[in-house]
């Protein structure tokens, strides 16, 4: 059982959109320098984080990723979902239609007792992760960090961001 | 995420071991025949549940395995974590430590906001396999099966399983 280490760079790359302020953005490239992982890797997993809907990317000179919606709204059972996709880690092979006393397969409408356990521990698994959101991360990160830390990333994202000029009637 | 298909071969090996009576054992080629599932990776896993004191084996002509302790008593937490070990299936990789604005080592004694609520989710999902017991899956097993298939079952176990006899002083 591993999850794959995109969900931890996944993670963080969203807690520093989190930070950001409205209209502003951050490249793939500017996330994976920030985060020192390899661009390539990075730029998958903020293209899955886009298809299910947690970021969105602007394209151009003043293009990136900025959060698809309040950082209280995404969860890391969200970050979890998009990355490693909704599959339980459990796969039931229905052993119990195995062998020499095998169950008929119409007999086998549920899980058995097996799955079913499984499934509920897994649900428990995403309930848990789901309870904790991007903001929960930027103020965990926030607590563990300085003020001289502080001050470090603003500038580094003044540096780095894109800012997008306000659209008409904004 | 994926849960290897041995768990579940060996807990569905587990409820069959649960089901049958005082000094009778089972052999691994039993236990793969009965379940229809390769004989050499089944052994792996009944040496990883004896390795974790779950099962015990008699070795001979009347050898075979057997649970060590009560079915109430060894847990589907118990058995995923003799067959994928107890590491987290969140492996920290540390990432808050990289970049420009990486965090110094020292600062990083506890886990950040990241690892420690995937962890505690994991601990939930331990927490929920925990609860349920191979007499549960016995139990389970039985209310989903008919008379006729229990008929069945027992006659298999009949003529497959290796009764011991009582050492000196039982």
């Amino acid at each position: 059982m591993k999850i794959g280490k995109g969900v931890e760079w996944a993670a963080h790359a969203c807690t520093l959109l989190a930070a950001l302020p409205d209209r502003w953005a951050l490249s793939a490239e500017a996330l994976a320098s920030y985060h020192d992982v390899p661009a390539a890797y990075l730029a998958k997993q903020m293209q899955a984080l886009s298809k299910a809907g947690l970021v969105v990317s602007a394209r151009g000179a003043n293009g990136g990723y900025r959060l698809a919606r309040p950082a209280t709204e995404i969860s890391l059972w969200d970050i979890t979902a998009a990355i490693e996709g909704t599959l339980f880690s459990f796969r039931c092979m229905n052993v119990r239609q195995n062998g020499p006393c095998g169950m008929a397969r119409e007999d086998c409408v549920s899980p058995c007792g097996i799955a079913a356990t499984f499934y509920r521990a897994e649900e428990a698994f995403r309930a848990s992760l789901g309870e904790v959101s991007i903001a929960d991360m930027l103020v965990s990160a926030a607590m563990q960090g300085t003020p001289d830390a502080a001050r470090q990333i603003a500038d580094w994202v003044a540096e780095n961001a894109t800012v997008s000029s306000p659209a008409a009637g904004d």
